[in-house]
């Protein structure tokens, strides 16, 4: 399954240079990995709900930027799950305005449950949630 | 008591016209409150738990603008506790870079209590907590 | 004219109670004063070339919370400039998700001018950017 | 030439976990970098102005991270850069809550130049630039 994120670049997302400035590229990953979870019928809080986690926590994230966008333009992203391990997911994404490429990146992401000591540690990540991202 | 916090505007702060983004200023207004907090031996964890507050959010937000200001610049910002209600206490700020003024501002904010059913509503401000703002 | 600007709110929109945390409803009027700008057939790129004004800056910017809002609701915030000073203008916002009033909240900005010898000063806004916003 | 940049974690810049939101560990990073140009004697103004570039624009963005932060605490990042190329140039930051490791990262960053026709494009960066981080 793949989930497409729209926003419409705006003039407090760009720097001096009248550019994206880059960590909002990153905020809008987070916000696309929320879009897909929505596909995918979940969201942060049902997952806490149905599955007694803490979270999905980053422990990695990458951004290649290919091309400067500014405000005005309408930014699309694609976000998809390219990887499963045992207790982490690997979040694909990619950026464009219209046809031109603006960047690619990824996050890896974990199953964070709580243990009853209130401690946080990585857990398997149950096949009904990968399962919910299979069907097209 | 009065209070300051400063920062240095970074280029990540700033637009395309090269001066800050103004909601900006809040964001830092906000970051006073905390160091005002901080000054009178407090912080919004120590008041959840102290008082078993659900936290002292926003009713109200303003901002005058009076110069602008752009990264490398460092603004120092003066915080007061100006107003005490039965429920709300209004904060007032003001913006410095060197002598130059940036802007004027105040945060009305509510003791936000939970109820055994959860809900929130407001609730009386303590006597010891204001007390903690009269010392020098 | 009324403009309306609608986002879904995500996580990173939202602070430690689970709310939004404040300052982003400033971002979100001010991208709702560029929707207004759009919809008038206009951007600030475009007054920059078509007026030769260096910017509509801020010079106050007040809001009132009436509700709190947390992630995965829409919030739809409806623009309107209310008052043309002879320098300066007033956008009024008002925002809701669904039925519920979230806050609202004004801007009040200045034409800005770039002089001949580089000083930016306040000037008189011309007739046909005011008749712009007449239009229904 | 290593520098360090200190940030006090404030309320804003935290998630509903109560822990900092992942896109703002890049907003600090390209705040380290200004920090390690201002050690050097420069700024991106300064940069624009003595040697003519547009900017020195991320190409890539990457951090992993070892372990969660919260308000109140302070963060330190020590940013070096660590490879000179042709056009571009590495920094790797490593960020601490006293001895605690919270995360490792690094920006490539490219020297961009203006050409005469307004298009910009990469350039060799001079070595009086290079020798400026060369000192202790």
């Amino acid at each position: 399954m793949r989930s497409q994120f729209t926003v419409r670049i705006v003039w407090g997302d760009c720097d001096e240079q009248g550019i994206v400035f880059y960590p909002n590229y990153f905020y809008w990953m987070d916000s696309a990995f929320q879009a897909l979870l929505r596909d995918a019928g979940h969201s942060i809080r049902s997952l806490r709900e149905q599955f007694g986690i803490a979270g999905v926590p980053i422990v990695e994230a990458n951004a290649r930027f290919l091309s400067s966008a500014s405000h005005e333009e309408t930014l699309s992203i694609n976000a998809e799950i390219r990887h499963w391990g045992e207790t982490s997911l690997r979040v694909e994404y990619s950026g464009y305005c219209g046809e031109r490429p603006i960047f690619e990146g990824f996050e890896a992401r974990v199953w964070l449950k709580r243990s009853n000591n209130g401690a946080a540690r990585a857990a398997a990540i149950p096949d009904v949630f990968k399962n919910a991202f299979l069907a097209s």
